[in-house]
Formats: C-alpha cells, structure tokens, sequence
C-alpha cells in the first residue's frame, strides 16, 4: 500500500472516530449520564459550562446540575467539520437540542455551534476543550427573555 | 495491501452502506412510497410500528395505513452509532421529524431514535428489526395529550 | 493495493469531500458571507434562489439581498445522499432551518431538500447546479400564508 492511501485512510478513521465521540458525548447526556459524557474528556480537559470546568471530576458535577433541571433532551448533530493536526483536531457542529424541563414539563428548543479541540489521549480521541455558542432558542413563553441574546454563528459577518 | 488496512477500510464502506440505507428508507417514507421503504427490509425483518409486523408485505400494509395520515412528513436522521459484527449489525439514531397532518395540515413535530439490529443479506444491508422509541413530540392544540408518554431515550437514567 | 481497493478508496474520498463542501457552504451561509457561500459554486454554477442566477458574482449579489433579511440563519443538514460519476456527481439533502428575521426578530423555520449537481473543477468539488425544494414552513403569525403551498420532497407520491 501506498504512503498517500495509508495517510488518506488514517485521516478518514480519524475523522470518523471524532465525528463518534460527538454522538457519544451527546448520548450519554441525553441519557442523563453526567459521568459518561465527561469520560469523553481529557484528564485536563475543559468543558465551558457558563463556566469553566476542568477535568472529569469537575464537569461530572456541572453537568450533574444542568441535567437535573430536565425531563428530557435531545442533542441532534450535523455539519461536523473537522480539521486534523496529527495528534489534536479542531471541530465545528451544529446542534439542535430539544429540551423538556423537569419542573413545568414545559418543551425549549436551542439551536447552536459545538467548538471543540480535541486530544488523541492513549490512542482515544477525546475533548481536550469543548465550548457550547448560542445561535438561537425559543423558551416558553414567560420564562426567560435571554432567547436573542445568544452570541450567534462563529464569526458571523455584520 | 495488509489485512488490517484492508479490514478497516471494509468496516468504513459497511457503516457508511448502514447509514445511506437508514437515509434511503427515509427518503421512501418521505416520497410516501410504503412498498420502497418496506423493501429496505430482509425477507424475515420485523418492523415495530405500534404493533409487530413481519416481513415487506406486512410492513407495507402497515405503513401505507400510516403514511395516509400525513400530508407531508421530513424524517432528519443523525448520530449515528453502529456496531459491526460480521454480517450483522446494531444501529442507534437519532431522528427528528417534522409532518403535518393530512385532514388538517397542521404540523406535528417528532423525536425520537432509530433503534436497528441490522443483516446482510445477498450482499445487501438490510433491517432485521427496528423499532422507533419516541423522546418528545409536539402536536397541534387539543390533538393528543401523549406529548409526555414518550418512553424517552433508550437507558435514560433516573 | 488492489485496484478495487483504490477505487473503493477514493469513492469514498470524494463523497466525504461532497458532504465537506455541503457543511462549507451552509457555514458560509449561516456567517452572512455571500461571497463564501458563492464561492462554493463552479465558474458558471447555477444557483436557484427563487430566480435563476449564473456564476459566483451573480450568486453573491442574490444572496447579499436574502441574507439581509435575516437577524440569524442555522441551516442543519442531514440524510445526505451522493451519487458519483466521474468526475460530476448529484446530492440530496435534508436541511432544517432556523431563521430569526432581522426586522422582527422573529422565528422562522424552514424544512427542505437541497438538490445539487456537482463538479470536479481543479480538482475541488464544487455546485454545478443547486436548488432548493421546500416541504414545509412555519412563519410567525399574519406574516405570511405560503406555508403550505411547498412542492413537498421531490418524488413524492400521491
């Protein structure tokens, strides 16, 4: 085989193998399972939370709140652009999340970006800093007003 | 070539002919064509649609039922998660589906996943089994008030 | 390498390269970047914006004047499906999107088909050919009444 097909092959099973860990994360946190999701991290890896949380440990817990504030949720995935650089990536998803709260049962729906770098960590990719960038939600009426003040796609032009 | 180049390129060409069947069937639902969708199945398949059916022709009568209903619907498939093993396969997805409502037109909205176990068969990938697990819906006022009776995602934990 | 392995290989290069363009060109989109988003097109590409438009420059200006009116755009794709020829190819997606119009701030949600005819041109992947087919629409109230009238995913039978 040769040197080029090899490289292009291996790009391929790295790229899936990010695209995997994605769905992953997002399945265990719709399966209400805080310390699965923040298994997909790095030792020293960085989930912003609407705050800065470092290491296992440390995002288990955060998440352990934001999830019990909900009955269901729904992480649906698409347009995931990866750029690798050997050992670490870069990668840019939409997401679409639909949410029930726990307390009024009441439906929200959130529509944005995952920003993420990623780490190859003992021949396992996982997130090495991970960043959630509101482009839009729609709450129940009453609840919340904050629906426009989402920062919006990435380097969105004026 | 070696053999494990060429066994990963193979599971690389299976899971990508998993997801484009997953994406055909939806297609022949959403061209409201029950015979195309029920032909994604293998000769033995089982669809669970509210009630068991066995084999294409069922499942054609099932959904032709089913599809009346409907005036348009959009199935919206991501996360894919498939499991490889030989000729056999397991497939958890995501789906989001918009329809409206054939009498009424107004629109319904559905979550859920996509649960397969899927087989080869004459070299074909096919459904051996699926079962749609609701996670939320949405439906017009005063329609339904099973919004909230959705088993929610497969193993959520409490 | 097998021939049959190389061809297998690049078969699946070129649809990867497909799906990556379709991601660009939504992201370019969802950035108000006309220009980005027009440049995803060949020389004399053809881009059905409700009207018929030839080439990057004249894309560009058609959809400085939609883009306009948008305070936000999220267009989520999925269910993408490429058949190659060569070096030309065709693509059906899924898109769901989310709109915020500029004036009101309002919500507006899109279902549809991208229907793209593709070319290889300097060795890229580019649109030869792209339209829009909407299966459905929900406007806020009293703004408009077209929300039924989509011609509904192409194909789709009686």
């Amino acid at each position: 085989m040769s040197t080029e097909t090899d490289d292009t092959l291996r790009q391929i099973v790295d790229e899936r193998a990010i695209e995997r860990l994605l769905a992953d994360y997002a399945e265990r946190i719709d399966a209400k399972d805080p310390e699965g999701a923040a298994a997909c991290f790095c030792e020293d890896g960085v989930g912003i939370y609407w705050q800065e949380c470092i290491g296992p440990a440390a995002i288990t817990e955060r998440l352990t709140g934001i999830l019990a504030g909900f009955h269901a949720t729904s992480h649906h995935l698409s347009n995931i652009q990866i750029q690798l650089s050997g050992d670490t990536a870069t990668a840019l998803s939409y997401v679409y999340a639909f949410h029930r709260y726990a307390e009024t049962l009441e439906p929200m729906h959130y529509w944005g970006r995952w920003v993420d770098e990623l780490k190859r960590e003992s021949g396992q990719w996982k997130f090495a800093r991970r960043e959630v960038i509101g482009v839009g939600s729609i709450n129940p009426e009453g609840r919340d007003t904050a629906d426009l003040n989402h920062p919006g796609h990435p380097g969105r032009l004026p």
